[in-house]
């Protein structure tokens, strides 16, 4: 075979193989989604279980535990069917480290849900452990997105990790809010928590908005246009206009629960079309590439019996090929070498698109990265943890009204590594 | 084995594997850096050749292609020892598009030469399908950098590029002074075209001394302040002033051309120097991953001996590890856990870490991209061939006084890509 086709069909084969590795993480991805989701009801129910002291909510706890125990078990089968040897394999540490953190979040979690019903942890900390597992599964799906190959599919991604995270947020506004209306009104403190959590949902969802396609753009507006968003957001107000003089009725803390519960249902629902597109995506994407590389080998056919009719590879590959000269007096080299020319200038302009493509999308994950860049300044120049960084570098941003990404880029800024 | 540590050793596995397939990447780049070097030489004793019209440089222009043939055999011969199947070679279809248009150029060569010596091309001609073959290959390194997955080899790879790009505009600027000197005096357009290709260097040296490693720095330095330098600066400023009605001896090209020759050939030591850096920097980091493998390794011995002395998995990996509750009663389980976490989370900053400094080398090669990019957008608009877009976006940006950057980022803008 000439060197030069050689090297084109590994190009294709190449990217083949890197778009079904991409799949199986597609796949993993929409595991990640449904356990986060359930992970997110477990949570919510274990506050109002640990908050209420009472047992009336045991049993809807036990059924969450049950549902996200089930969607564990089918995360961990897709994690041990991966071939951590295959040729896509390569270039994946960072996904697979995050996975070795998810996995080691769930070794801990029979303890730690045996805890729960022991009523041995407080709300706060059986939260904070179930918000890093949460947090862990986000980072999976985080590095899928920013780790992806292909343009249509790191849109999808992006998409719905931005969505994922604004469902996060919208879930810790729903404890905060539940404190808040549980003590008859929000003190400063939850007052701008719940300010801050509503801003950094608008931005999420905006990114979500930008690489959504129509139909899931569509949904979450219809949602946000909903009788259910509405409700809420009066709630809301209610909740932001009480002070100690002017507490409401504790409640309203189960309604506040149950519409935000509610409404996070729903919220999945756009995520469950979002995965959808992405297995499409993924499949289309690699019934392209398929398509082109046995257009590719019917190439290499057509060079194989011109050569056996004589007209070599020197003459196919030849000067003739380029427009530096004047056209050969045969019919097929010439015309062949332009076509085999033609054939690698359109893969060059179509990978170099694809490039750029990519490189806009993952700037929409630059946000984060930039957070995760000065919470790790902040841990190691002051001896935090990598929560207490995190707090503090909430709690400046908003003291300052600032938001999370402003502050890391001033934090970074100062240290000279802006 | 506990899934968590399987994903653990996977991921140093992918970065080792990841780290193989670059370290024949970075020596396929060595062997093009000479390639480059050699077709740069035989680039200007053709032009010499075909300018004069005598027989004079014959023997040297095929002193020049014997030596260009050799390191093509050095190239082929790497190229055809790579295993396009092999695990590293997952997302490398840039790369494999890259090679596949040299070999295509490779083809052509017998056929250019035998051209250039029955002086049937003109110096022009001859020098354009020389100057796409050298693009072809620079085109290969700028892949290798754009796709290297470690920062510390991709900045030796973006200073390697810039200086390589720097030279082959040095290359030009030869061949259009040569032009201006043989002709008496530099016109307006030789003129405006030095003009531009000095700036042109003065950036690419600027980006390489950014990523350069202090003894290249240094050689560098001392190359500008040699008296070889001075001499052609001197010389440049010469043939600035000239005109119709100031000419200089015609001789002077000759000068001209064997000044600039003799720099070149000292400026290829800065890349020799670089590229044996290349090759120290791939070991020393595939060695870093190796030992830490083996650590990771060790630890793995460790818990399977804790295991059969009765501690198992579920402990290791268990709720202790984190800072959620209180020391175990045992005195191994935590501490095993904790390790484990740390060295997880070490893992995890390191690679956080190591892609926001790729992300930072990646970005000295943007510059490159919007070209691409602007250029492209100008041969589906006006349908022109990629030298034409080139060419008019060169010529745009000289007569606006501009960068070809900054030109390059009005063409997107204005087309809303931007």
């Amino acid at each position: 075979m000439p060197p030069a086709l050689r090297f084109m069909l590994a190009a294709r084969r190449s990217e083949l193989e890197g778009l079904r590795g991409l799949a199986d993480t597609c796949e993993l991805v929409t595991l990640i989604s449904r356990l986060v989701h359930a992970l997110q009801r477990e949570r919510g129910y274990t506050n109002v279980y640990l908050g209420s002291q009472v047992e009336t909510y045991r049993s809807q706890l036990d059924l969450h535990t049950e549902q996200a125990r089930a969607l564990e078990q089918d995360v961990l089968q897709r994690l041990q069917a991966m071939d951590l040897n295959a040729a896509s394999a390569a270039d994946r540490a960072r996904l697979f480290n995050r996975v070795a953190y998810v996995l080691h979040g769930f070794d801990e979690l029979p303890g730690l849900r045996r805890r729960i019903r022991e009523r041995l942890l407080s709300p706060s900390v059986a939260t904070a452990a179930l918000t890093r597992l949460v947090g862990g599964l986000m980072a999976v799906v985080f590095e899928a997105a920013d780790t992806a190959i292909d343009p249509s599919i790191t849109r999808v991604l992006v998409a719905l990790f931005n969505f994922m995270q604004g469902k996060e947020l919208a879930g810790q506004e729903r404890a905060t809010g539940v404190a808040g209306f549980s003590a008859g009104f929000f003190d400063a403190g939850v007052q701008e928590r719940i300010l801050h959590l509503t801003q950094s949902q608008q931005r999420c969802f905006q990114t979500f908005g930008e690489f959504a396609d129509p139909v899931a753009g569509q949904r979450w507006a219809d949602l946000q246009h909903s009788e259910i968003t509405a409700q809420l957001l009066r709630l809301r107000e209610v909740g932001m206009r009480t002070s100690a003089q002017h507490p409401v009725d504790p409640g309203l803390s189960q309604l506040w629960f149950e519409l935000h519960s509610q409404r996070i249902d729903q919220m999945h629902e756009v995520e469950t079309h979002l995965a959808e597109q992405l297995l499409a995506s993924c499949q289309s994407s690699i019934k392209l590439a398929n398509a082109d590389l046995d257009n590719h080998r019917v190439l290499l056919q057509r060079l194989a019996s011109l050569e056996t009719m004589g007209c070599g590879d020197a003459r196919l590959f030849s000067v003739q090929a380029s427009d530096l000269d004047s056209p050969a007096p045969d019919g097929h080299g010439p015309q062949m070498g332009r076509s085999l020319l033609d054939l690698l200038q359109a893969q060059t302009h179509r990978l170099q698109d694809a490039n750029l493509q990519l490189d806009e999308a993952r700037q929409a994950l630059n946000e984060r990265k930039l957070v995760e860049r000065a919470k790790q300044l902040l841990m190691n120049e002051y001896a935090l943890s990598e929560s207490e960084a995190y707090t503090r570098l909430r709690q400046s941003a908003m003291s300052r009204g600032l938001r999370m990404v402003d502050m890391a880029q001033n934090v970074l800024a100062v240290a000279g590594k802006g």
